[in-house]
C-alpha cells in the first residue's frame, strides 16, 4: 500500500513538473518572442496551467499519499527527501484556493504587461491599478499562508522562494552588511579615484559581435547548447527547463559590458539547472534548491570568476577579437577595472557587487512594508527615492530610474528580493571552499579552462539538488553555515587589496 | 439548473481551448526555437497537456452538462451552436479509450521517428513494421469511431478534420475533377511550351532581404503584426492562437520564390485565424470551420490572389526594390509567368495547382483502401507508383520521391488528404463569389490594396466560424454548396486563357 502510494506521488508529481515546465517555457516566450497582442491570451494560458497544476497539487490523493508515503519504511533516502519537498509544496499550495491562484495568475501577467509599456513610458500612473490589485492578492495569499504555514506573511512568501528562509535570519545578515558598507564604500571610493579612470573601450559594438562573443565564452564556461540557447529580453532571466535553458540579454551598442557579463551570469544560472540530477527530473528532489542558492551560483560565476583578473586574462584577446578592439583598452588589466568599477548609481542590474546589497536592502524593507500594509503603491516613488537616498546618497530622476526598474513586484514575485545578497554571500562561501579544495582553479581560469570548477560545483551542489537544506548544503561543501564573513573578506580583497 | 449547465459548460471549454492553445505554442517553439536536446522533456510536456484535455473533455460532468444545456431554450442561436460543437468534440474524444489514445500517441511517435530516418535514407523497409503497426490502431479507432458516431470508418477519420465530410460527397467531387485533369494538363502543357520559358532572376537573395519582403507583403494583406509573427522552420506552418498567430518559412537563398509564396499561402491561414469572432474567443463555436474551409483561406490568398498577373504587377517593384532586382526577369508579367509555371512532378508540396489534385487523389484513393483492409503497408509502393502513373504518368525512382514524402500516414493523420483539394475548389468558388459581389478587387489587389476582399472574407466566413456548417457556410457565401466549376473555370481562364 505505502509503496504504491509513494509510486502514485511520483506519476502525480511527474505531471505536475511537466505543466510547470510548459509554463516555464511559455514564460520565457511571453518574454522573448510573443507579439504584445498576444498577453491576453497566455495570460489565460498560463492562468489555466497554473490552476490545473495547483488542482493536482491540492487535491485529496496527494494528501492521502503523502500520509501513506511518510509511513513507508522501504523509501530510500533520496525518495523520503522527495516526499518531503512534495509535502512542501503541497502545504504552499493547499494555503490558496484554486480560485485565488487563477486571480493572481491573471493579475500578475496583466500587470507585467502593463509595467512594461509604463516602465517604457516612465508612466507609473498607467501600472498603478495593476500594481494595487495585485498586492492586494499577494497579501491575501501571505496572510493565508501564514495561516498554515505558522509564519509571518512575510516570511510565508519568502519561504516559496528560500524554504526555511526567515527574515529574523537575515536581518542579523543584513545588519552586518549594513555596518560594514557605509564606513567601507567610501574607502573604496577613495583608493579608486587615487587610480584613475580605466581607458574606455570605443565602440560602437555590433550586437552580433556582441552577441558572438558572448556565445564563445558561455561555451567555454560549460553551457550547452544542445540543450539551451541564447535570446534577448528586456530584463534578462534565465528560464525554460534543466534539458532547454534559455537564457537571455539586452544589447547596448554603445557599450558591450553589461550585456556580456549579463550573460555570464545567467550562464551561471544555466549550469546549476543543468548539472541537476537527471535521474531526478520532474520529481521535487531533483528541483533546484531555493534561490539563494540559483543566486550564488549565477554570482560566483559572474562575481567571483568573471569579474577576476585571472578570467579577464583570458577573456581580453577573445572580447579584443571579436569586437574588433585595438589599444590599451582591450587590456585585460584595463578591463578588469572596468569590471571591478564601483560607482554608487540608480540600477540594481547595473550596479557593482560593493553597492548592491544596498539595492536589496532597499527592496527589502519596501516590499515588507507593502506587506504588512505600512506603504501603499501610490505612495512607492517617494518611499523609494527617500530610501535609495539614506542608502546611497542618490535620488532617482524619474521612476524609469526607480521603482519602475525591476520586474519583480509587476510579476507577482514578493519576497523574492533578499535572495539576491543571501546568494552574493553564498558565492563567496561557496568559491573561497573550492578555492580551497582546488587550488589550481584560478590557473585554470585564466587558461579559459572551468571543468575543475565545475566538477566541484556540480559534486558538492548542482548534483544534490534539493535532498537537503539550503543549511545542511552550505555545511556539507563550506563547513559552516551562511555567513558574511567570506563576502566582507572577497570585497576587501577585491576593492582595498587586503 | 439548464443555465448553469451552459455556463460551466463554457467555462470548461475554456479551459479545454487553453490548454489547446498552449500545446499549439509549445509545438511551435518546438519547430522553431527549441534545442535537439529539448525534445524528451518537449514530448513530456505536450503529453501531459493532452491528456489532461482528454481528461476534461470526457469527464462525466461533460456528458451531464451536454444532456441538459441541450434542453436549455433560453440559449441563443451561438449558445445552441457552441453546444453543438462541445458535442462534437465529446463525441470523437469518448469513442476512444484512454488505453487507445496512449497507445495511438505512442505508436504515431514511434512510426514518425522511424519515418524521418527512413526517408533520409529511403529505406521504406525500415518504417514498415511501425506502419503496419499505427494503421492497425487507426483501423481500430477508425472503428470505435464508426460505431458511435454512425459513419463509414474512413468517414469517421475525416470527420474530425472535415466535420461532415463524407466519402460519397467527395467521390463525386474528385471523379469530375479526375474527369477534367486528363485533357486539360496536355493542352496546358502544349501552350506553356509554345510560350517559351520566363526568365530566372539571378540570386542570390539574402534572407534578411527575402524577409522584408515577405514582411511587407504580409502587411498589406492585413496581416496583423501586433497579433503575429514570422520565424523560419523545417516545415513551414501556421500555428499558435487567434491572437497570436505564428506562421514559419524556410528561405532558399538561390531561389526567392517558394519562401515568398509560402509565406503568402500561410498568411491566408493567418488572416482566417484572427478573423474569428473575438467573444467566441476559445469556444469551439469560436474555432475555424474544419481543415477544407482552412485550406481554402490559404489557397484563396495564394492561389487566387497572389499568382495574379494584378497582384504581381502591385508585387514586383516591392521584390526588385527589396531583393536588389533588375532587368527583365523582374517585370510583373515575368514573375507571373513563373508563379503560374505547369510542371506534373513527384512531389506534392512542390505540385502547382493543376496537378496537385492528382496528388491529392492518389492519397486518398491509397488511404481509403488501406483504411478498408484492401491494401496492405508492404504493398504500397507499388500501388503509389501505380497510381502516380495512371494520373500523371509519372513513375518515381525511390519511396523518397514516393510513399515516404508525406508526414501524415506515419504521424497518425489519416482522413486528412483530401481537404487540400477541397479547400483548392473553395477558394475557386470563394473568390468567384467575391469578386461578383466587389468587382473592384483585382484593380485594388493592383494597388496593394486588400481591404475590400479582407472585409468581405471577413463578413461572409471568417466572423461566423463554427457557427454553421461548412455547407451552409458556402451555400450562405457563394449561393451553392461545393461545386468544381469554379476551379474548373479558374484553370480554365488562367492556364488557357478562356
Amino acid at each position: 500500500m505505502a509503496e504504491a502510494a509513494y509510486a502514485a506521488l511520483q506519476d502525480r508529481f511527474r505531471r505536475i513538473g511537466a505543466l510547470r515546465d510548459a509554463e516555464a517555457m511559455l514564460h520565457w516566450d511571453l518574454a522573448t518572442m510573443m507579439p504584445k497582442g498576444g498577453a491576453q491570451a497566455r495570460g489565460d494560458q498560463l492562468a489555466v496551467l497554473k490552476a490545473l497544476r495547483h488542482g493536482l497539487l491540492v487535491s485529496g490523493e496527494t494528501d492521502e499519499g503523502l500520509r501513506a508515503a511518510s509511513e513507508d519504511r522501504t523509501l530510500s533516502p533520496w525518495e523520503r527527501a522527495n516526499v518531503r519537498e512534495m509535502s512542501r509544496q503541497w502545504a504552499h499550495a493547499v494555503a490558496l484556493s484554486e480560485t485565488q491562484v487563477e486571480a493572481l495568475s491573471q493579475a500578475a501577467t496583466s500587470c507585467e504587461s502593463a509595467w512594461r509599456e509604463a516602465r517604457a513610458d516612465n508612466d507609473y500612473p498607467r501600472v498603478l491599478p495593476h500594481l494595487t490589485r495585485l498586492l492586494e492578492l499577494v497579501r491575501e495569499a501571505a496572510q493565508a499562508k501564514a495561516e498554515r504555514l505558522g509564519l509571518s506573511p512575510y516570511d510565508a512568501l519568502l519561504d516559496e522562494y528560500e524554504p526555511d528562509g526567515r527574515s529574523a535570519d537575515i536581518d542579523v545578515l543584513f545588519a552586518e552588511l549594513a555596518s560594514f558598507l557605509p564606513d567601507f564604500l567610501p574607502r573604496v571610493l577613495e583608493r579608486q579615484a587615487r587610480a584613475g579612470k580605466p581607458t574606455e573601450p570605443v565602440g560602437p559594438f555590433p550586437i552580433e559581435a556582441q552577441r558572438a562573443a558572448a556565445l564563445s565564452l558561455m561555451e567555454a564556461l560549460g553551457f550547452d547548447f544542445h540543450h539551451g540557447r541564447l535570446d534577448v529580453s528586456l530584463h534578462p532571466f534565465c528560464g525554460g527547463t534543466p534539458d532547454d535553458i534559455r537564457i537571455t540579454t539586452r544589447y547596448d551598442e554603445t557599450d558591450f559590458r553589461s550585456a556580456l557579463m549579463g550573460v555570464l551570469h545567467e550562464t551561471g544560472h544555466a549550469l546549476y539547472e543543468r548539472g541537476l540530477p537527471p535521474e531526478w527530473r520532474g520529481q521535487p528532489v531533483g528541483d533546484a534548491r531555493g534561490m539563494a542558492l540559483h543566486e550564488s551560483q549565477s554570482l560566483l560565476i559572474e562575481m567571483q570568476v568573471c569579474r577576476s583578473q585571472a578570467f579577464l586574462d583570458y577573456a581580453a584577446p577573445v572580447l579584443r577579437h571579436a569586437l574588433s578592439g585595438s589599444g590599451p583598452a582591450w587590456d585585460a588589466q584595463n578591463l578588469y577595472r572596468h569590471y571591478i568599477r564601483v560607482e554608487p548609481g540608480f540600477i540594481r542590474v547595473d550596479a557593482d557587487e560593493v553597492t548592491y546589497p544596498a539595492h536589496v536592502i532597499l527592496r527589502y524593507d519596501l516590499e515588507r512594508a507593502m506587506i504588512a500594509g505600512d506603504l501603499m503603491p501610490a505612495d512607492l516613488p517617494g518611499a523609494w527615492s527617500d530610501g535609495l537616498h539614506r542608502l546611497l546618497g542618490l535620488r532617482p530622476a524619474d521612476d524609469r530610474h526607480g521603482c519602475l526598474q525591476d520586474i519583480h513586484w509587476f510579476d507577482g514575485a514578493w519576497g523574492y528580493f533578499p535572495t539576491y545578497t543571501l546568494g552574493a554571500m553564498a558565492a563567496a562561501q561557496i568559491y573561497a571552499a573550492a578555492l580551497e579544495a582546488e587550488p589550481r582553479i584560478p590557473d585554470e581560469i585564466s587558461r579559459g579552462e572551468f571543468a575543475t570548477l565545475l566538477g566541484w560545483l556540480r559534486r558538492h551542489l548542482h548534483a544534490r539538488a534539493s535532498f537537503c537544506s539550503t543549511r545542511d548544503l552550505l555545511i556539507d561543501a563550506t563547513g559552516t553555515p551562511l555567513r558574511t564573513e567570506p563576502f566582507r573578506m572577497h570585497l576587501q580583497r577585491r576593492y582595498l587589496g587586503n
